[in-house]
């Protein structure tokens, strides 16, 4: 797509429908058509704080990386991957800005994990690293949610998807920003208002550039998926009651409460 | 849901639209309302020579299911699971019956597994075993097409996910079949006309209402959700032109080229 605007792009429930628009201050303009693509506006003007809003897309997929950030490989002494490693997270994980994060029924640490999502804007089979940010549509803050006990339990099988796709496992938002440098981004991660995680998109091990190209050959991928970039060092686990807020800065804000 | 009747359902494209109905012998009954609910004869019929059909629903995800075999697990000295140990399959690996699975742009051989799915009929969340069943719409084949090299080439992380996630990698169908004792199934597969698979359902580690009670505590299965109850043994590599069969008595036959 052509050089993005810098937008920042939310969907809302409102009055029984959804819509989407674009968010400027604390005001939500309304627009119709392809959120995507071509759009105008409706002309409606919303207060952000009277609307619910949702997920920024409708992933077809949301893939998640493994081991992507050099902080963290060198602190758990993690080997260096020749390729992306990465792994699914499921639809009913996928969770709304502000709705609660359920407890699993099973036991565990409940653990968070800041990271950058990437939002596909384009169709993308077996893109080159040079076309990649063609096929972006702008970026949003996630919360890689995961039972760490899960993991690793069983000797012979990993459960990643298992022990990262609990209902409500995946909260996105508040809304996908057009237009940025993805290189420049600073995650930051508090619990109960205190910082636990702030490190850069710059430490990644593959690119955004790198990763939409390498998945891409894998797997098609479509408008409104998501690729999350992984974390870094200091996640940690939640108690019932824990707010957990995922900020970048040029994006935005996502917080959800555990439990 | 109440006893289902034995029927065989399935979804085609016809003039641009999307339609589902019944197949009996070779004609298609098409209906209109809920499949998955209440609907009725349109009073169309046509000859399923000249429909094109597709995947038999629209799963939000597949589940796929590993080491769920006896047989297998014993063959390969693999440990007995405590739980059901699975993964996801991507939604870009769906696959229409008919359809030519695409050989990836990675290297590597690209073996077929024949499996039975479970497909889900009504909302399920942390049901009981006794209630399973009730949630349980009907059975379909699948083929949980894997590329064997990638899937432990990485030591530190198993790439389940990406080796089985490849587009055209989950063809399923052709019916969704009703009313059927899953216990009682038996699973065929050839290649090229030639036997390589032909093991029962019986031989499960974990039943259907296992499967199905145990994995709705995990995450909330959804009407069209399907679960892959893993293979058993006699999965084997396809060439460029390969035709894989996977046949299930009571269901039908899943038929897709190689490359």
């Amino acid at each position: 797509m052509e050089q993005q605007q810098m937008k920042k792009w939310v969907r809302f429930e409102h009055a029984g429908g959804i819509g989407f628009g674009t968010l400027e201050g604390d005001a939500v303009h309304e627009r119709q058509g392809d959120m995507f693509g071509s759009s105008e506006p409706t002309g409606r003007v919303f207060a952000l704080a009277g609307l619910q809003l949702l997920t920024p897309t409708e992933p077809t997929k949301v893939i998640a990386l493994w081991n992507n950030f050099h902080a963290l490989g060198a602190k758990l002494s993690l080997p260096v991957p020749a390729e992306p490693l990465y792994l699914l997270k499921t639809p009913n994980s996928y969770l709304a800005p502000g709705a609660p994060i359920r407890k699993p029924l099973c036991d565990g640490k409940v653990v968070f994990e800041g990271e950058l999502g990437i939002v596909i804007g384009k169709t993308a089979t077996a893109v080159s690293e040079a076309d990649a940010l063609d096929h972006v549509f702008g970026y949003t803050c996630a919360n890689d949610v995961t039972v760490a006990d899960i993991l690793n339990r069983d000797a012979s099988f990993a459960q990643w998807v298992r022990a990262k796709g609990f209902d409500t496992f995946c909260p996105m938002g508040p809304v996908v920003a057009t237009g940025l440098d993805p290189a420049t981004l600073t995650v930051t991660t508090t619990l109960n208002g205190e910082q636990r995680q702030n490190y850069p998109i710059s430490d990644m091990r593959f690119s955004v550039q790198q990763l939409v190209s390498l998945i891409s050959r894998d797997m098609t991928l479509h408008r409104g998926d998501v690729i999350l970039c992984g974390t870094s060092i200091g996640v940690g686990s939640m108690k019932p009651g824990s707010l957990v807020e995922i900020e970048i800065g040029g994006i935005g804000k996502l917080s959800n409460r555990f439990g």
